[in-house]
Parts: structure tokens; C-alpha cells; sequence
């Protein structure tokens, strides 16, 4: 099954995965989907907006445990970071079944469209669109590098643009949503266990910085006539690195843009952008403004203006604590510890928690490498994140 | 005069100068040139280069005092840099007249072509194919952002593409080369002085630094387990300001390129450029040595690995001490306080100090601003330094 997936929108120079939204690389996953269930007898649907589903039991009965991930990636993804998640889900039932364990509620897996946002820009479409989180207006916007809409790609790839949108019926349907994903981080590598369970995502928003400097000639200008905005940006990263480190919180700045960018050009603009995330939103805005404030202290001896936008800002996804505790209840019955732990990264599990109650399970990395062709999980750990994953379905839909 | 120039090239949004070599705007210039030359009854010329000439005497005689500078201008350059040289040039063979002195000597006024550089990348072109630093067979190479070379666009601006070359024969005529210049910084402001004379052009180089990390999350990754180079760039660019400091020398990064440059994404690569200058070519090796030592200290720390690229290196100018003096002396003969100073830029007479005498004049900045729009000099210095570069003539061609 897995060994199918693999050569699927696989780059032979980078080795790293291409599965683009609503693209020939799709496309092939998702058939690779559609046989998967068909081979399985589960009953194959896609929904209005292009998720892929699979049923054990009645669609419409309601009050369905659904489990599942996405299967499209960054550029140059890993070939397991949402795959892992699907591919686990069809193991799952297979050993549900081979246990001959027989669901007292419907089963589905779920296969969420464009969970990485890779094409278009905006992360977790599908789930979004499903949860009302997306409206049709705003998806109809959405454009690629090449101009294409969301809704042409998705009628070029065979479904009906007019039907995207909302889909609170479907949602109505699902009592349980949980979703097996690779860690993207080193806390279960750290600690041991092959297996955890989320409790949270935690808050994160991106800043923009822009340091604003006079432009002159770097060859005939004294450094104490500058006013060099690139200054302030250096010591604005390294200030952003030690504000996260004493606060336990995560501070990035990947980004930056220049003008005029000349090597003899003291710049006059200096743009960066700051990723921050935190266990708590308290705390993230603790730090971002402390490390503001640090801009704006390094800036007034500089010379250089500073002025911070907020971009984007998600609040912290607690995941429902009923049913984290009785999957980390499931696991632990077993003889396993479990450990309890918060990513930062962004899920479809993120998206429905507003909506039904979901759960995660993360199998170890053990390097923590993430959206990159180097990331990894081992055969053994992830068939303990299959069995994991049957005894939650079990648990929740079998008893 | 000066009114028929200020509005040729001039962009209304900016107020900046765009004058690139053999564009329209440049060809405005040079007819400019031609008028005033033969307004004056000077004899007209251009030389095999594109170089033109304004002649008071037999060119052909030898031993020539020439003076002038150049008329074209960096993107969004101030009204200053160049066509001061130029005017003050005729200006002060007005004075000259006014005065009545008769030269003894030939006199000759140049306007060196695509001194900035700003079209083909490469500065000082049309001095540097006269003095035979820059061969027929490298200035085809040269090519402009859509890829015309040098030779046509010299072709499509009227000139012959063939006659482009060393000319010796030209440059045996000259015995001595005068260049007025806006200082492009502002130690004759600092010391109230209005004129000053050039004791040298500080060597300068450019040098990349390649900082190679790890690319991975910003949002899962640890901070213990990154290999980020953005923070080692960071450190190197404060770093490289504090050696300079200490040294008394220049160091600038103005421009950066990031590798994947993602928001939410830790660089794999991050590369800047370091331009810097020093008084003497120890003391910029010094102050370089540091700086790599210091990039590579804190690299080891996180994680990165750093490799240091030369791109360009140009030696110390040391103009004629002769020249340079008798200069000096025919500016405090008239009871004017004449500070000799160094400057950090590059300029048609550091390539022509190569081949002949050759001596620069510098005129107050106010500001020091320049390669900007605000670049300025008030109209009494402007008037001082034409009254300077008369007195140098005439010491030099009328006694």
C-alpha cells in the first residue's frame, strides 16, 4: 500500500515530494485513495469540496468516528508528513478487522485537499471549506503563481466549482475527528515513545518588521553620519532568538527583503519578517513585544524607524480534553506511556477542533527534520502508530 | 548653464537623476556639452571611447592640463556627482578669460563616459578603455539588464563600435588631470572648509559571505536543534560595524539573498555582502581577517557553516604627491585654508593616476548625502570651488 504511494510527485533531483493541489501528482494520490477504500469494500465518496472520503458503516447515520490526514505536500516535502496519516488510517481498519472488531458507528477516512496551501497560499483549504471557515467568495480568490483560481484548477481536475463552500451537513455527521501525523519536532524522540498525543496547538502569528534607514554610499559615508536600518535588523534577530529562548517560546525571522539591496548601498528600508509561537497567547505576546520593543530601543540609536504589522495571528487550538484523555486513556490501558505534548504546526485536526471534538496522535521523529526530503519515522514506530491508532478507533467506534 | 542640465534625466517621482551611459537622456548631456564647447569657441572632439573633449589650445601639442568629470549618474542620483565637474570646468575657463590670462599650455575639458557604471555594472568605463585598463575584448562582454552590450549600444548612440580600445596616443597628450567633485562625505563640512584637495582613494573590496544552515520548521523545530543562519548573518553584521569602528575603517552589508526566504521557514542559505574600506590596504586586510574570524567563531556556535568569497578588490590611489601639493599650494597662496583629505569612492582620476599626474578638488557637502536625490552643495561653495579649479589652472597652464 505504502510502496505504491512512494514514487508519487517524487523529484529526482531534489528526491523531495511535488504534490501540488488539484495537479497530476493529486490527482494520482487521490486514485491511489479511491483504490485503496474500493480494495477495502468502503463505501468512496468525494465531497463538495474535493475531500476524499471512505466508509465503514453508514455515511448518514451520524455521530461517525472519521480519521485521516492529507496526502498533498510542501515543495520538496517529506514522504510522510500527511500520508503517514492515511495510509496508517487504511492499516488501522485492516487491523480492526483482522481483531474482528466491529464498529458500533460508522467509520470514514478522510482524505482533506490542499492541507499544505502550497499552490494557493492559504493553508488546510479542504477542511477549511468543509468547516464553513473558508467561504466559496473568499476560495474564489485564491490564485496560484500562474493565475489559475482555486475553483478552475478544481473543475480542471473534473469537479463542480459551483458546489464549493460550506458543508455543515457533512460536518453534522462526524462525533470524532482524529488524525495520526508525523512529529514535527523532537519531543517523543526526547523522551522516548514511539507514540504521543496532542494536547494543543499553540498560538502563532506572523509580524512584519520594517526598519527604516536613510540610503547612502557605504564607501565615502562615516559610520557616524549612517543611519543603517540593517543594524537594527541584526540586532532585532538576535534579540527575537534570546526573548524566545528565556520565554520557552519559538522566534524566527526566514524572511527579509532589501532596498535597494547594492553591496556599496547602505539600505534604506530593511523588511523582516518575524514567525513567533508559544505555548500560550500570553506569552507569544510577551515575547513579540518584547522583542518590538528591543527593535525600537536598537532603532532609536541607529537612527532607523521601526514599524511592526501583525500579518496573521491563530489563536491556541486546544484540542478537547475528553476525548485527548480517553485516547491517551486507550493507549495507556495497553501498557504504553503516552506522553501528552503541543506542536506548533498547523493541522486539519486544527481546523474541525472548532467544530467537532478531534484528537491527534504523533508518531516519533527522530530527528524532528520536518518539510524536507530528509524527514523520517521509523517502520517500527510507525506500525506502533497503526496499532495506536486501532486501539483509539476501537475504543471510540467499536464498544 | 547649470539651468539648461537640471532638468535632462531627471525623474519627476523621485527628483532623482537617471542618466545611464548611451541612453537618451546621457545623449541630452552630451549635446549639452557640445554647446557649451563651442559656445565658447573651444574645439569639439570625441575621442575613440565615446570620451568628449572641449579644446583651448592645440591638442596636439602635448603636455596638456585637462580637467573635467563625467555627466552620467547612479539610479535616482542627485543633480552633484559628475556634472558639477563638468561646469565648474567651463566655469572656470570663463574666469580664466575673465582674468585675462592667456594659457601656455594646452587646456582641454573631458567628459569621461559611463563613469557610474549604472547600465553595464562596471564603473569608470570610458577612463578605464582610454588608460588601457579595461581591453576592446572585455568591454563586449559587458552587457546591460536587456542584454545589449556595450559596443551596441555605443552603436545605436552614433558611434563607431570598431574604434573602441586603448589609446595611448590620446593619453601622451596629457600632462596633468585636474576632477572637481561634490564630496560624498563630510569632513570638509567638519572642518568648515568649502574646497579641499584629495591626498588618496581609500583601497576597497567586496567580499561574499555564504552562511549555510539547515532548512527546517520555524514552528516545530527547537531552537537547541537549528542550524540557523540568519542568526550567524546577524551576529557578522554587527560584528563587522564594531571592527570597522575600532580600525577606523568601513564595513557595510547592503545587500542579502535567503534561501528558501519562507515566513515560517528556518534558511538553509543565507549570503551577504560585505563592501569595505580602509585608509591603507593592511588595515582593510586587518578589519576583513576579523570579520571572517568572527563569522566563523559564532558559526561554530550555531551550527552553520561559512565560506568567504573575494569578489573585487581595488588597491589604494595615492594621488601625485607633487600635483597634489602644487595644487594645495596654489589654494593657500590665496589665503584659503586647504585641508587634503582622502575619500573611500572610486572616480575617473583614480584610473587615470595610473598613467598621469593627476589631482582631485572636492567641494563642501552639507550632509555628505550623496548617490540620493538629497545630495547637495550650497551655491557659494559651488562658486569657490570654480574660483579653486581656476587658480589650479592657470598656476599650471598660464605661467
Amino acid at each position: 500500500m505504502w510502496k505504491d504511494l512512494l514514487p508519487i510527485g517524487r523529484d529526482a533531483r531534489s528526491g523531495g515530494y511535488r504534490r501540488f493541489a488539484w495537479t497530476g501528482a493529486d490527482a494520482d494520490c487521490r486514485a491511489w485513495f479511491r483504490t485503496q477504500a474500493e480494495a477495502r469494500g468502503l463505501e468512496y465518496e468525494v465531497d463538495r469540496n474535493g475531500n476524499q472520503w471512505a466508509w465503514l458503516g453508514d455515511p448518514k447515520a451520524g455521530d461517525a468516528v472519521v480519521t485521516g490526514s492529507h496526502l498533498d505536500s510542501v515543495p520538496d516535502g517529506g514522504a510522510f508528513d500527511g500520508p503517514l496519516g492515511v495510509v496508517s488510517s487504511f492499516a488501522a481498519v485492516d487491523e480492526l478487522r483482522a481483531r474482528g472488531a466491529g464498529p458500533s458507528r460508522p467509520l470514514a477516512i478522510v482524505n482533506f485537499g490542499d492541507e499544505e496551501g502550497a499552490r494557493f497560499g492559504l493553508a488546510c483549504v479542504g477542511s477549511r471549506l468543509a468547516a464553513g471557515q473558508l467561504t466559496a467568495d473568499r476560495a474564489a480568490e485564491l490564485r496560484d503563481a500562474d493565475g489559475i483560481s482555486l475553483p478552475q484548477a478544481m473543475e480542471r481536475a473534473g469537479y463542480d466549482p459551483e458546489a464549493i463552500g460550506p458543508d455543515p451537513e457533512r460536518l453534522a455527521r462526524i462525533g470524532a475527528f482524529v488524525e495520526l501525523h508525523v512529529e514535527q519536532g523532537r519531543a517523543l524522540d526526547l523522551s522516548g515513545d514511539p507514540v504521543g498525543v496532542a494536547s494543543a496547538i499553540w498560538p502563532h502569528g506572523r509580524w512584519r518588521f520594517d526598519f527604516h534607514g536613510e540610503a547612502n554610499h557605504a564607501g565615502t559615508t562615516r559610520l557616524e553620519d549612517r543611519r543603517d536600518p540593517m543594524l537594527t535588523y541584526a540586532n532585532t534577530v538576535l534579540a527575537a532568538r534570546k526573548k524566545a529562548r528565556l520565554a520557552g517560546a519559538l522566534a524566527t525571522f526566514g524572511k527579509v527583503a532589501v532596498e535597494p539591496n547594492g553591496v556599496n548601498a547602505i539600505p534604506s528600508l530593511v523588511r523582516g519578517w518575524l514567525d513567533s509561537r508559544a505555548a500560550d497567547e500570553q506569552t507569544l505576546a510577551a515575547v513579540v513585544e518584547e522583542i518590538e520593543r528591543a527593535a525600537t530601543e536598537r532603532g532609536g540609536r541607529d537612527g532607523v524607524e521601526v514599524r511592526v504589522t501583525r500579518e496573521s495571528f491563530t489563536p491556541v487550538v486546544e484540542f478537547e480534553h475528553a476525548l485527548r484523555d480517553t485516547a491517551a486513556g486507550l493507549l495507556s490501558a495497553e501498557g504504553r506511556a503516552i506522553p501528552v505534548l503541543p506542536t506548533g504546526a498547523g493541522h486539519d485536526a486544527g481546523i474541525l477542533s472548532a467544530s467537532v471534538p478531534t484528537a491527534m496522535l504523533f508518531v516519533r521523529n527522530p530527528t524532528g527534520v520536518s518539510h524536507s526530503p530528509a524527514e523520517h519515522a521509523a517502520e517500527d514506530d510507525c506500525l506502533a502508530g497503526v496499532l495506536a491508532l486501532a486501539d483509539v478507533l476501537e475504543g471510540l467506534a467499536c464498544r
